[in-house]
């Protein structure tokens, strides 16, 4: 051990804090100032990491889920040796910098995930241990711990007041998760000022009737209360535990400690030097004493740590050496040989069994296809299994099987999305998710975070149009799909058959940076006939189903349900040159080069229709001026799916009268 | 009283939910079989309400938040003598019938809110109950308890797992919202089984922790228990109640009683005939003898009750001549005559003030000005008052003053949407409420509510794009007033300056129908000129702000900050003819005459630029082929909200590139 206490440790975070915002002029000194006693004792004392490997996979988990004081994690990385230098410090909150105001995921190296949209890291954190521990269930021997890490979730008032917090919290109490720690930093300030106006919940109570063991009453600033309380959680290993910790935030400033004015802002020069007199910190801004990062320094612990690890690895290979090389595929992400080995075979055997099958049944199909070759994949419903039809011959739930693969998430779509981009960011698995399609709104920023993560998490989302029917409005997708569609790096399929359905789901499990939305019928959709080259074509998301002998006079483009509609459409003008396009996925579309999208929608036809039992808002790019939208533009309405469907024009009729108004233009 | 029991009447409830679900082929017996004895003695024995007129304002308000359950509501519609036949039941789930999948607010007479999404019921009696207490602090007088109604929710485990819940409930207790009366249906099954593997909640633990009086433990079969606790929970008046009533699901089916198999498909015949054998139900599908319908007949008592309520407000108006009127007034949703005396002149104020600030600095002098003629005005923001800017000088909190019109909702955005919906389906008040756009997306599905439902409710969406800096892209809109535009009938504004701000609230105070989207900047948007025709244009959605002398040769189309980015590259271009669109609202331009639209638009000029800080997208329909988008479809980045600009090409430069490019095709 050095000689510099555990509060000069900690005043290097606070320093290093205000004067990086102070330098950007803009962030949040509060949250890491008032928590840098917690962080020096959990970081100091108890976490398990290497500065140098960043992705050692026994690595504990450290999640800020209050992101905003991003400072924090930054000074705490810099400090204990990863790749963060004092000169990116600098660059807080400035482009193209390892420090963006928020904790970015892929920025700086021992960030394990994006935090800032709150209450989503304490779920990413139920995630991470639910990976951990089916992981260790799956792989451990006796004697071989190959998998035993804590996750660790700071949180604040913001989270505990999300909604989000209470469906990752009651989960993660009926799964008892053991290894998951959490730290609430109750400072009793939020944005608006003092929360006793807005938030009084007895948060230890909440969380005690969750299941939770509960450490209520430490006090923040205290090592020695802190240290005693990390330890008590890790003794507790049937159940989460949360360390509520009475802190000041912006502890320090003489001015603005304890207020809200600490919160989001600079402190302001003046207040600065206040605070360095107050914490008895002499040094300049960014001058961090070698002493004190002598007294930080993670490095050779980390170093040893890992290098035990190796060394147990090493034997777990000797002793089990096909659970080792499995062990390693894993956690490379890489799928299995089998996987490349048979998926084609398997495809085959969807596209010749022809079937008429809802597609929603067809996802489950490929699930039960694909899912003997893929040991990794874990998923789970939002109380929605027999609907969604997400459980397959293999499932076995979490619940009672510690190695299993299904989770029962309950009524819970945005906890489970957040801890789907858990269960993909530890490490170890191909995690899936579903509800229905409208239901995705409950859990839209997850999504987003997926795909801003770039992380390659699978949602299912199923009963997709109004032609699920007598449910009504309420649940009849109409915007969703497009909406969905705009979601930057978000991989969308919509698609019509069981063939497509398959296809779908083959690229999903093969994405390494990109998660889909894969979109399902509740009704059954009619098998199409392809030739080995429009089969080849699927995965390009966009594809001449049916074709004209002559140069096409007008092109339907369809997606989902409305492929089967278009191409009764063109059967009944087999007079007429007529080209049908199934664009299960625009944006895979369009990543095509341009003469491929040029083949498929040559630039000549301007008489186009798309087809979707949707929003017509987003198809404005492929119809051009001259084309049609044939699609729902107001809210669902109750009843058989038939009827619906009639009522709102995705009928052949319609879609014919649509085009003969079009045809005859030309006339 | 009538000889008939309380055990019959509730089987009457049965008998038509589960003969209705059969007939529909499609439907939920379970929870209106479950929770009819709970029902029969709430409507039997507490609630005030008049079935002939389902407006009547101090009606106690009754939501189904597990709105799967319509069968329920429906039979009590129907029992009680509501404009609600038994025909109409018998259409249950039909194309167009007054009686949908689930309770759909405007079709059935009675039904207050739309309920089917889970937990935003819950939410909506929140909000209900806000309104009934302010309410009644603003007009009750002494001997007058003008307004003075309960609020009742139902509410089943899918409720109480989703985050909303939390969210709403935690405010409630808060706020002690003493005539907020929950009951949940405590059944122990969800819809992927018995709930003990994914909710195990100590849900009375739970609500205590909130604040709540909670009565645990009461039989939901037993008509005297549940009458005390409900005789409890009203006998409290500081805390909101919750009554845990253990239920069996689908109550009477000798088979499927308690099991899932009676959640979500109709019994079948043969099991339909078992439960009307063991329930001792002797009668056809839908026939209800006479003496039940009297039993049950809530006319007589709820014209009594109205009337004695009218009399006494004839008495108000005699003693409190303006009150009365202003009462009358408020309940009407009718605009003060001041304000269209005044607004006027207020917007020109602004006009001449030419103020180049935030558009979220205009929004809330917009505020500043139109506050004080709109007493009805209620709003809030999740935690971000100081920046969302939603407070002016004649906010008062409502935790503070009962008869206040701020709320501090916490950091809740998906409870303060839902409850903003129950404000406003309350009647009395004209509610915003507030938070970053990017946090529209937790909200998201409440949104989609108040559309669906039609209420004029106000969302205020402020740091509306990568302008909003060093937050990153956790932070940075990119997608969403896209994905807001998307939503059937909500009415999306993103103004450019003050002028256009003030209006955009004008239009959004003056709705009857539409919710508003009103999206704001964090940075300063430079004033425009315009004449008194442009000004009268803005409210059209899109208008011409600048125009060149001869037909233009190009036309660039911009929103909120991009506007003025529009208006510095055609400076740069005063030698060709360009026009620059202002489009603040594309739902409100494609509301427009084609005439209008085509003056604005020429269909003639095809090459367009779109230049919006955002996703692309959406514009297809305003570029056609041959224009062109330049907005960010990408996620953002942290920095300082200039260099994030730059990054993303949002200059006159790049600008001023592009359209080079497509001017030089012509030559």
């Amino acid at each position: 051990m050095t000689s510099i206490d555990k509060r000069t440790k900690a005043n290097a975070i606070r320093a290093l804090s205000m004067d990086a915002v102070q330098q950007a002029n803009s962030g949040h000194p509060g949250a890491p100032m008032g928590m840098a006693d917690i962080a020096e004792v959990l970081w100091g004392d108890f976490l398990k990491h290497n500065p140098a490997n960043p992705k050692w996979s026994d690595r504990d988990r450290f999640v800020l889920s209050n992101g905003h004081g991003s400072m924090l994690i930054y000074s705490l990385l810099h400090l204990t040796g990863y790749d963060l230098s004092i000169e990116d410090i600098k660059q807080f909150r400035q482009l193209h910098s390892k420090t963006p105001g928020h904790p970015e995921y892929g920025y700086a190296p021992g960030v394990e995930t994006t935090t800032g949209p709150l209450g989503q890291g304490i779920a990413n954190g139920v995630g991470m241990a639910i990976a951990e521990r089916t992981l260790a269930a799956q792989f451990n021997q006796p004697g071989f711990a190959l998998v035993d890490h804590c996750t660790y979730v700071f949180l604040g008032d913001g989270c505990l007041m999300e909604g989000i917090s209470h469906e990752a919290c009651s989960l993660a109490g009926t799964l008892g998760l053991g290894k998951l720690i959490a730290v609430y930093d109750d400072n009793g300030i939020s944005i608006d000022g003092e929360v006793e106006g807005w938030f009084t919940d007895d948060t230890p109570s909440r969380f005690g009737s969750y299941g939770w063991h509960v450490i209520a009453d430490v006090d923040g600033h205290d090592p020695e209360a802190i240290r005693n309380a990390i330890d008590e959680a890790k003794q507790t290993s049937n159940k989460p535990s949360l360390i509520c910790c009475k802190t000041t935030i912006g502890f320090g400033s003489p001015n603005k400690g304890g207020k809200e004015s600490s919160h989001g802002a600079p402190l302001g020069k003046e207040e600065i030097e206040l605070t360095r007199a107050a914490l008895g910190w002499p040094h300049e801004a960014f001058d961090i004493p070698a002493e004190i990062y002598t007294a930080w320094d993670a490095k050779a612990k980390g170093q040893n740590a890992e290098a035990k690890w190796c060394e147990m690895f090493e034997q777990y290979r000797i002793a089990h050496p096909v659970l080792a090389a499995e062990y390693e595929r894993r956690l490379a992400s890489t799928l299995p040989d089998e996987w490349y080995d048979q998926v084609g075979e398997k495809i085959n055997q969807i596209v010749e069994n022809k079937e008429t099958i809802a597609s929603r049944k067809a996802s489950q199909n490929a699930l039960q296809k694909f899912g003997p070759l893929l040991p990794e994949l874990i998923g789970g419903s939002a109380d929605l299994a027999g609907s969604n039809l997400t459980i397959w011959s293999g499932s076995r739930g979490i619940q009672n099987h510690a190695d299993g693969n299904y989770i029962y998430y309950g009524v819970r779509e945005f906890a489970m999305a957040a801890i789907n981009n858990g269960l993909a960011l530890h490490g170890g698995f191909k995690p899936y998710c579903s509800t229905f399609l409208m239901f995705s709104e409950y859990a839209r920023n997850a999504l987003r975070m997926s795909a801003l993560m770039k992380i390659p998490t699978i949602y299912v989302f199923t009963h997709d149009s109004v032609g699920l029917g007598e449910d009504g409005p309420t649940h009849q997708p109409v915007e969703q799909t497009a909406t969905l569609r705009l979601i930057p790096g978000m991989s969308v399929w919509r698609p019509c058959d069981a063939v497509e359905s398959a296809i779908a789901w083959k690229e999903a499990i093969e994405s390494t940076n990109q998660p889909f939305s894969l979109i399902f019928s509740r009704q059954n959709l009619e098998h199409q006939t392809r030739n080995p080259d429009q089969l080849e074509c699927i995965k390009k998301g966009g594809y001449v189903l049916k074709d004209s002998v002559e140069e096409p006079e007008l092109i339907l483009i369809a997606t989902g349900s409305e492929v089967g509609l278009a191409m009764a459409v063109a059967s009944k003008l087999s007079d007429r040159a007529i080209r049908v396009v199934s664009m299960p996925s625009t944006d895979r579309f369009e990543a095509q080069d341009r003469v491929y999208q040029q083949s498929v929608l040559p630039i000549s036809v301007t008489k186009r229709v798309v087809v979707e039992a949707g929003v017509s808002g987003g198809w404005g790019k492929y119809t051009g001026f001259d084309g049609v939208v044939v699609g729902i533009d107001t809210f669902g309405e109750s009843g058989p799916a038939k009827d619906v469907f009639e009522h709102f024009g995705m009928t052949v009729d319609n879609v014919l009268a649509t085009i003969s108004d079009m045809l005859s233009d030309e006339s």
